[in-house]
Order: structure tokens, then sequence, then C-alpha cells
């Protein structure tokens, strides 16, 4: 039998426990400091709160102050913290990460190093181990169209692992792969963790669109396709400058993973929110009322600094990107530039 | 000022009116047999029943038997006729088409030719001037992410012209565009015509999640998700094997035009029927009871006829094009067939 240890109890990590136990593994659910409430729910036989769906029989739960026992005998550790906590909680499990020599991650979300330039999550991971003069374990990113909820319910779902040690993300691919949560290796995983990212904020102009149609008699379909062709152009092109596969960002990661995102979730109804005539702070406001966070929001702050390291005239490159900052920071005329940046320039504007 | 002649009055023709008026152009829109109806109504001073728009002021109709007024003293033509009557009306046409020497075409779909062989829309079109030992004009293929109804309504639109003779590309694309209805000009007509017909069956499948969830307390938005990336990477291979560029399909004509067509359309629509446990005959009937072509159907078996003629084994190498088909023939287990073709295969299946 092999043990898996999940470090995470929120929506994605429990929901992983679906798969694993369907494989018949055994899995230790760790959750941190933050978790509290939603183990408490689970030990009193509900739903999980964050995917209204119960967790498996057997699966064992441990609490923040259980992190070791929980490590015990683990013959591989999935990461699916908040991003924030993704530095804190792999230092506090390094030394047994690092014994094992894998580590599948399922948080997202660029880091801002000390000196302030962007960095992509594994290689922020990779830092951490050598900083503590630890063997570096394979580092394996799992992305694509992966709703945590659908997951845990054991919807058909295709996800991609990306290593750049691909042995090992076949390896981890085999041992947790089911008939219902299906797995994708890759070896890029640039493309990967640039997507993740980016389709949350690329999913608020999605969802902006779909804001003005709640408040129009006609739909604004031609315009939400153009913001999603023009995101996978911006991923891409940002992809490919870090040495990653454009491949990656049509396929499940970008593509599938920005369709997944615009169909529902957080991102994409605080764009509709704006769309629909609220200010970006009154949206945002409204959210984080609701408890929502948008990831999207402090995404297109980072992404846009990753931008201006990376390319010379950043927002000409990616004008849809900068245009979702602006609408994001309440600036501008948020339609027409969200319109301007997605939409291809009028040619006698070109040819002036 | 430019005069332009609109072969075809149903939606996508009488829409163009909208930005050719608002570019202060001479319009002709001219009926084929089919759209007295259509016209009628207009002419009654009522929006067009297809687009539930009004045309533009000035709009000058023509009636079937008007053909030739409608054509004299044309500058630029644009053919959007349903795709049955492409040969019928270019023939009509030809000789001013051929004078003029350049032709806009807003009509989609495959080809079978009389050997059978399935060839795209610009290459029959050719022929057909051949045929007539007149000169064969530019064929600038019009695609993108572009409801008739949206561009009749002026919301924003990128759409794209695509033609081997890229200037002639340009030219349509200086007469016809405005700041609503915008214009992308590529050299790849092959991605467009590939992608427009393939979309329309893509999006049975896109509408069958739909349907999945509509019975159901979860959504499907993983495996929606999956089968739009699955189609982006079909679509792609069968246009490279024509010659044509992969980045067509990954961009609005690809990409765009699939998100669109997924957001609402009578395929979709079709797909999420039969998603909701109708069988396909049933489904279809309820579509045509409504008066409602499912473009999607045919075009199924059109490409797999295709995929047969192009490809050693089709079946593997379009596993959901495939299963799409076989959906619509009423055929197997609709879900699992789909689930099996657009999900990554299981490893221990792939190793064994």
């Amino acid at each position: 039998m092999t043990t898996i240890t999940i470090l995470g109890a929120g929506a994605m990590g429990s929901a992983l426990a679906t798969p694993l136990r369907d494989r018949g593994h055994q899995v230790k659910l760790w959750g941190t400091w933050l978790d509290d409430h939603l183990l408490d729910a689970v030990e009193a036989g509900k739903p999980h709160p964050r995917t209204n769906v119960l967790l498996p029989a057997g699966t064992q739960l441990f609490r923040s102050d259980e992190l070791e026992a929980s490590l015990a005998d683990s013959d591989i550790v999935i990461l699916s913290v908040a991003s924030v906590g993704v530095e804190k909680v792999t230092e506090l499990a390094a030394q047994r990460i690092s014994e094992i020599g894998a580590l599948v991650v399922t948080s997202k979300g660029f880091v801002t190093d000390t000196d302030g330039t962007i960095r992509l999550l594994p290689d922020a991971i990779t830092s951490i181990f050598e900083g503590l003069s630890l063997a570096v374990p394979a580092i394996v990113a799992a992305g694509g169209p992966c709703k945590a909820n659908e997951v845990a319910a054991a919807r058909p779902t295709a996800t991609v692992y990306g290593s750049s040690d691909i042995e090992a993300a076949r390896a981890a691919a085999r041992i947790i792969e089911t008939e219902d949560y299906r797995v994708e290796t890759i070896a890029d995983f640039v493309g990967l963790e640039i997507a993740a990212p980016l389709k949350n904020v690329y999913a608020i102009a999605l969802g902006f669109a779909d804001g003005l149609a709640e408040t129009s008699t006609q739909p604004w379909h031609n315009l939400r396709s153009a913001f999603f062709a023009q995101a996978l152009r911006e991923m891409a092109d940002i992809a490919t400058d870090f040495g990653g596969d454009a491949a990656t960002v049509y396929g499940l990661a970008g593509a599938g993973d920005l369709e997944v995102t615009g169909l529902s979730g957080r991102n994409k109804v605080y764009g509709a929110r704006i769309g629909a005539g609220e200010s970006s702070a009154l949206a945002l406001q409204a959210m984080i009322d609701a408890e929502q966070t948008v990831e999207g929001v402090p995404a297109s702050g980072l992404a846009v600094v990753l931008a201006s390291q990376r390319f010379e005239s950043p927002a000409e490159r990616l004008p849809l990107l900068h245009a979702i900052r602006r609408v994001v920071d309440g600036e501008g005329d948020a339609l027409a530039e969200l319109i301007s940046a997605a939409l291809p320039r009028a040619l006698s504007e070109r040819l002036a």
C-alpha cells in the first residue's frame, strides 16, 4: 500500500483524497493552522465546506500540530496550500520531502523574490531546499482544468503534471490517476506555471463580458471570445519568453484551464460585477464580504511587474493584461480599453 | 463611394450591412430564392428575423430575380449564402465577380467533390471559375468569433480574413472594417476553413457537457474544458495536415470561434439535449421542428470522411471527432466514449 500525505486541507487538497482513496492508498490529509474549521466540519460528518462533498471514508486527518505524524511513512507528498503558505509549509516539511525525493504541487501563483524579481513557484520551492542545504526533490507541478469540487465528486477530469524530471511526473501520475482523474504528463512545467496564475487574470475579462450581457438585450459573446483568443496569445508569449512551450498554453493547462475558469469561479464573478456596472473597488469588497478570494486581482499586479521585468514595451506586447490591470485599479474607461486591447487594431489606425 | 454587394440576405449577409453602412458605403443586399420571407419582414419595417435587429437605413434590397442589378457597379462582393447554395450562387454571379477580381466569403463548410474527396470551400469556389474559363478572383475567407446578431447590433467583434493573397485580404478589410467590426488579416485561409466547420462539430461536445449538468447537482466543467482543449488539438492536427498553420487554430479563427459557438448556438443546444438524456434522433427532430439547422451534424459526417481520406488511423488520431460522430449516429455509450476520447488515457492503460 502506498501512503500519500496531502499538505493543505482546503478545496484541492481535500478533493484529491477522492482519487487517492479510489486507488486504495493510505491518505493522510494535513490541515494548516487556517484549516481547523474545515477539519472540524469534516470530523462532524459534514461535507467539506469548500467542495460540498463528503471526504472519502478512511481518509486520515491531521491537525496543524501533527505535521510530523502526517509525514511519517509517506511515499509521496502533495503540496496543496494557498500560495501565501507555500514557503512556510515547505520549510516545515522540507526534511521529509527531501528524503522522499519528489513533491507534487497543486499550489499556484507567482512569487516575488527578495530583490523584487517575479519567479515561478517551482523555482522558488527549489530555492527553499537549497537554502536549507537539503537535496532538492523532483518538483511536479499539477495544472489543467481541474475544479476541486468536481475532483472531489469524481467527475471526469483531465489534469496535467509538468516537471523537468518527466519520469517523476510519470511516477506521480501512476500513483494518483484513476479512470475519473486522468493525468497528462509533460516536461514543460514553465508553460503550466505561467498559465495557472494568468488564467485567473484573464478570466476577469471573460466575466466582464458576461456582466455586460446582464445589463443589455444582446449578449457580448463576440467580445468574450476575442478576449479568450487574446488571452491565449498573451499567455503563450509570456510562456515562451520564459523558455516554456506554447503548446502547453494551447492545451489543457492553458486553453482548458482558462475555459473552466471562465465558466465559474471567483475571478469570473468579480469581472462580471464590474461589467454589469459596479466599480472595481465595490466589486472586490462584495467578494471579500462573501469570503471569496479573487486570486486574479493580486496576480494581475504581479503579472504586470513580471512583464515590465522581461519585455521592453510590455503594455504594447500584452495589451489585454495591462487593460485588465487598469480595470482592477479602477482606472480609465474599462470597456473601451478592454475592447482596444483584445480586438485587432483597425487597419486605418495601423496604416496611419 | 464604394459599392458593396452582399449575396445572401440571411443572418450574416444582413448583419454585414451594419459595419458597411457605418462606413458610408452603398450596400446592395441580394436575397436568394429562399430569402423572400426575410426581405418581406425587412421591407415591412420589422427587425431582420434572423438577427432580430433592424437593417441600417439606406440598405438597398434586391430579390432573387434582381441579381444583375445588385451586382451592377459593385466594387466588392461578399458571398454569405448557406453552404449548400455556394456553388449555384457563385455560378450565377461568376462573370461579374471575375471582373472585380476579389470575393469575400463568409459561407463555410466542407465540400464533397464529384469523386468523393472532401475539399475546402475556397478550393471548390476556385474550381467553379476555372470550370467557366473565367479569371479566378482573389478569395478572402472570413472567420473568427463573429455571431451575426452581434455584428448587426454593432457589438464589438474581432473577425479574421484569410487569403493566400494577403493583399486582397487587407484591401477587403480596409473597405469593411469599423471600430466595432475589426479585422485581423492572415495569409493562412486553410486553418480558418478547417476550423470554421469543425468548431460546429466540437461545440456538440461542449453542449453535451452542459446538458449533463442540467440533470445533476454538480457541473461538468472539468469535462467540458477537456473537450475544449482536445478540440483545439484535433483541429490543429487537421489544419497542419492540409498545410495550414496551427496558430490560426489557436487564435481567433479556432479557439475564439469555438468559444463563441460553445456559448450559444444550435450545435451547443443540440448537444445539450443529448447530454440531458434525449436520444440524438429526438434531439435533432426537436431542432428541425424549431427550424434550427444543426450544421455540426452533417459536418461531423464529412469530417469523418475527410479524416479517413487523409490519415491512416483516423479514429486513434482524432478520437473526439469520432466519438462525437458516434453520438450523432446514436451509437455506443455517449458519455463513456466522449470521456475516453477527451481525457488522457490512464497511464496503466498506456503502459499495458
